[in-house]
């Protein structure tokens, strides 16, 4: 193995999914919904499987969905692309991570992350030969220190991935905290990657903020989004990347050998999904909150006070709270003490801060959520 | 822009039609058929968009895709493969080479690639901090010489990238000339990674060897294939990696953070094609050596006598034979001069053989087949 991969653990989402499947336990760890989203998305999707869509889309996606993304931004946050040049379709967000820092990071170069951090950013920081510096949000509430932010920055930074809605920890940053954010990145003239999956899952009237709408931020931040999370299509991998011209043609200089393309077939469905379905998440995200409801009351019921999230599908719990000082040790006894999957976010961290922090899905039906929190409260 | 992707021209299939757009150009450029691959496939996949497949994947692909992929390599190639762990599904088989390239290449390897090789190859091997050294594929018959690979290898050698049926040459390598790649691979220990995407597509006769197969081959060899080609659904870009458990487990470690894994509801559609339409890919290459055919004979007589290629999509000849030393240029004037596109190969060597060597495909309708060599003969 390639020294850039060696020490990166296989991802825990994976190994985790196959815990679940292995023990019969219910799985609140990977995060992917159990219902799918739009019939109309899937219904467009056939029609273009019959249609002839099934040869490579350009390497920046079909015309249809780079205009869609375009009308997206445009709609949702007053943000005006040129769907020519500002808009590249990726194999979902990860891809969008992986090619923006092969093609932004040198080795040497420090990228800040804010901690606990989506495994794959750690991972790709590594591959880039880049080195992280995690600024950590803290429990009980998880917020964002600026002063840590600022204090983490050296002369050897580049590159900000930052992350909100903010998984696994559920934090949207407000406005005031993207405000300082900002003003970090101006004052050291830094690069961002923001991963923005989350943007329409937030919950009781919290408002997701892309750093890309702040003073001085439009030609320093290259967004990443996708389809999965918002329209409950996590398995179709289709994405996107926006942002000035010079780092979204940076972002496809690296895109184009790691896929070329993808999803040719799904391409113009996805386009449908965000036009003709724009409202769709809005709906699901009132849905989600009630099942954020059911689990965090759950949680709370079995002794495992969450943190009751401002988006995404996660909340987080302090297993200390019943006698476990290890995670990832608790979530490896889950399924034979309570028949039940979590994610142990020890590993996105570097910091102890994550030690005792496991993470719950609640993106499952009401039945799933139900019976998870049932057995967590049976469980000894 | 990162200094892994300094000095990598974009893609030259994405320019080439991009250009035929522009220019109402007929494009014999890129490799994709004007016809898409088997109805009952793009059935299945409709069905699976109904039933409920688009949440994530395995990121080493569904069971019944992988399942189908090693019944695939048995039933075609006599090669025994344990699907839970000696297959892995990507997206296409460029990420295979990506992921391969990052894996398995650490900074100062070399890498030996046949010369003209595919540009991604290329553009990763660089991206992976390689080296690479080409062993060149000659015309007028682009047969493989051994004894350049042998001397083509250092004590730095790690790895050697093989593409057979090959492209742009049209040269399917035989099984003596296999042999003789393996006993170099044997004799310097090397890691092989091949490319057999085009292996169904072989005319008159030729068979298709994989490497793999020959003694002392299985532990040393990762092979990558696709639906894409095969089945005429290049779009989709599913695509699979197939070898002893360690590689494959190594292109999983870095697969898993470049997309974590694609296509869900095509995956069940694709382990139909490899199943239930097992026998399409013989149809589609008799239909294609017609194809091979009348391009070659429509070449010829406008003085572009092509090397009739064994396999692939492809045909390629020499532009010297009309006054051009340059194919480039031959390529860039050729919209204008005949309405025509063809990819020029040059870019795809170190050395100058490939200068006034421009590449055609003949995998389009015959409709446009004809009329390309129509509009060449007509040219000034
Ligand atoms: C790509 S697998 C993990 C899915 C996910 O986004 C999560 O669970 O955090
Ligand atoms: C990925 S675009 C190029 C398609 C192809 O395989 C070729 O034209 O060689």
């Amino acid at each position: 193995l390639a020294q850039r991969l060696q020490g990166i653990p296989p991802t825990v989402f994976t190994q985790m999914s196959a815990l679940a499947q292995r023990t019969g336990a219910v799985n609140l760890g990977q995060g992917f919904p159990d219902e799918d989203g739009p019939a109309s998305v899937l219904e467009r999707a056939a029609a273009a499987l019959r249609e002839g869509r099934n040869q490579y889309a350009p390497g920046t996606g079909v015309p249809e969905l780079r205009e869609a993304v375009a009308r997206h931004q445009q709609r949702h946050h007053g943000i005006d692309l040129d769907p020519a040049t500002e808009v590249c379709v990726t194999t979902g967000a990860t891809e969008g991570v992986a090619a923006a820092l092969l093609a932004l990071v040198d080795p040497g170069d420090e990228v800040l992350l804010l901690e606990p951090w989506y495994d794959s950013y750690a991972a790709m920081v590594q591959v880039a030969g880049g080195v992280r510096r995690g600024v950590t949000l803290r429990a009980p509430d998880f917020r964002l220190d600026a002063a840590a932010l600022e204090a983490a920055v050296t002369p050897r930074t580049r590159l900000l991935l930052l992350n909100t809605p903010h998984n696994p920890t559920g934090t949207v940053l407000t406005r005031a905290e993207l405000e300082a954010v900002a003003e970090v990145v101006r004052r050291h003239a830094l690069l961002v990657v923001t991963d923005e999956v989350y943007e329409h899952l937030v919950f009781d009237g919290h408002r997701h903020v892309p750093l890309a709408t702040l003073p001085g931020m439009r030609e320093r931040v290259l967004t990443l989004s996708s389809v999965g999370k918002s329209w409950s299509l996590t398995g179709w991998k289709v994405g996107w990347a926006t942002g000035p011209a010079h780092l979204v043609s940076a972002l496809l200089a690296a895109k184009q050998w790691l896929t070329f393309t993808s999803g040719a077939p799904l391409q113009p469905a996805v386009a449908h999904a965000l036009d003709a379905e724009w409202e769709w998440p809005r709906r699901l995200a009132v849905d989600l909150q009630r099942r954020r409801d059911l689990l965090c009351e759950g949680l709370a019921a079995a002794g495992l006070e969450p943190r009751v999230p401002e988006g995404t599908y996660f909340a987080t719990t302090d297993v200390s709270h019943l006698g476990w000082d290890d995670g990832l040790a608790f979530c490896l006894a889950l399924p034979e003490r309570a028949g039940v999957v979590a994610i142990p976010t020890q590993g996105f961290h570097d910091s102890p801060a994550g030690d005792h922090l496991v993470r719950w899905a609640f993106c499952k039906t009401d039945a799933v959520v139900t019976e998870g929190v049932r057995r967590l409260a049976a469980a000894e």
